[in-house]
């Protein structure tokens, strides 16, 4: 069993996925002329829909795939999209996924109304549907959410960022969605709380991984086309894994310099010193390393399930994670 | 039993309310330090607590206040706030209160993670409650209060409200809120349904009559010293039932003539016109009408429950409601 890409691991649970996305559909309409349209303009981006993905698998690892597991899955995607909808708002963001963000269409009042509404609409069909366990699991999701990023804020602000408050953050604004959905999956499928817990395990690790993963692809590769061009979290202030470790194994001269210029900003700072800098310090190698060790402690995590199609599929999720370069 | 003004009203529960008050304050502690800062700084800004005394009330009106009394008012006093903190930022608002606006002091991106965070937290508290029955009413609210909001976002850029839409919309963006505080007071100390439905009639026409004296107030009285100006929905095209109302009583040739006026906006648009012929068409008098039905109603609503102390409170408030010049 070889899995070499991210649409094979879709194709494994392709009629569940479709039957997703009717049910998607059916819960994002409304009588509300705006809000139909505008929901009708974010079914139109197809995104890769990784959290329904990780919601479906869970579930079909874990026992099979059921009416709860639907429910999770519009659940986690529905709060997946409020989130982004209102990082548009806050990051004024001009597109999302090559067309131009609700904001952009709708101004900001359209946008942070939407994102409201799609968080209410996902937490009443839980309500509806009476999962309180799921209710339970995303509540606290939503809180945990907006803590890492909110804690993240702070400490951009202060230049102060430390190994141990960076994975907390990481582990409350990313990975946090992440075990959500596998635990949902999981809970939909199956009562037996050693399998629930080891893909809540395999869940956060992922999204560890995952989220280095996209701090050191801030640091390497080319300018993407669409994307956000290289050295942006040195440019907002954000210090990441590579450089967190520079910073700690540099001179205490360099870093002050260092934080120095990344602190003034402006024109003065060129970020390809600074990646530079970082790469020869051997931050990337150092980031990498961790990510895979993540990776690792996420494949490990499924020890205790039989060897299966699905099994390998979640585990080959993990290597494209860290191994993306885009 | 007579009662003359407002803080009679919440004289007769301050015990409760001062406990409200310690319980509030306790469940924003966050050891994020940003998050506690921003919290401190909301809980300095003393608002009316109109919400949690709607709760109190209804809750001793029908019963005994219980620790699920004061979860449910925490509840809506976070749903309220969180929604203050994100419509300053869609508003643009630089002040609260005569405070300085969270968005103001601390950016939007604070602020719109702020209010997640207010409704992430209000929300967990009643799922580690085990209070179902909270979570499927305040859920279906947030859904309808950014629906309503949507609606009046939509008919505002049209400019074509009738009274039938009018009232959809203030019943969801305003009633709603309120009806939950009764709603949810009521559960905590009773399983009377009947006493249950009486609560929430009352304030679904408390809400409604609330919602068409502050729409009077922007048409009459005096430009207040830190409120919004006299003729604000005018000019944000909002067309509110004094309005709707003159429209539909004028001449086809008047009305077009009012409706280019407030379309085309701008310098042009003389407010203080647009409020005389208003004022002269009967649309203040007929607003006022409706809103004492309503109050009417509320008042009605309260007659299955022997008359006391916290009844004549209720009703008094209505009364309070529909009389206010600010």
């Amino acid at each position: 069993m070889k899995i070499n890409s991210l649409s094979e691991i879709t194709h494994l649970i392709q009629n569940e996925l479709d039957q997703f996305n009717v049910f998607f559909k059916q819960s994002l309409k409304s009588k509300v002329g705006l809000l139909d349209l505008v929901t009708r303009y974010i079914l139109k981006q197809k995104g890769k829909k990784v959290r329904p993905v990780l919601v479906l698998l869970s579930s079909k690892l874990a026992g099979e795939v059921n009416e709860r597991s639907y429910r999770g899955a519009i659940l986690v995607e529905l709060l997946h999209t409020a989130t982004l909808v209102h990082d548009d708002v806050v990051d004024n963001a001009e597109t999302r996924r090559s067309f131009p963000s609700i904001n952009a269409v709708w101004k900001n009042k359209v946008a942070v109304l939407m994102g409201d509404y799609l968080l209410a609409r996902g937490l009443m069909l839980a309500v509806e549907g009476n999962d309180f366990d799921f209710l339970k699991v995303i509540t606290n999701t939503v809180k945990r959410m907006s803590e890492g990023e909110l804690l993240q804020i702070s400490k951009t602000r202060k230049l102060d960022n430390d190994e141990e408050t960076y994975f907390r953050i990481i582990s409350d604004k990313t990975a946090s969605l992440l075990t959500t959905c596998c635990e949902i999956g999981a809970r939909a499928s199956t009562t037996d709380e050693q399998k629930i817990l080891a893909l809540k395990n395999y869940g956060e690790n992922l999204g560890i991984a995952f989220q280095i993963r996209d701090d050191i692809l801030d640091y390497i590769g080319t300018t993407k086309l669409f994307g956000k061009p290289l050295g942006g979290d040195i440019r907002e202030k954000k210090l990441t894994l590579p450089l967190i470790y520079t910073l700690k194994n540099s001179s205490s001269d360099d870093s002050k310099h260092i934080i120095k210029l990344i602190k003034n900003g402006g024109k003065k700072l060129d970020v390809k010193d600074v990646i530079e800098y970082v790469k020869k310090s051997g931050g990337i190698d150092y980031a990498e390393k961790v990510s895979r060790e993540y990776a690792q402690k996420a494949i490990d995590s499924l020890a205790i399930f039989d060897k299966s199609e699905i099994r390998v599929a979640l585990e080959s999720l993990v290597q494209f994670v860290v191994d993306r370069n885009t």
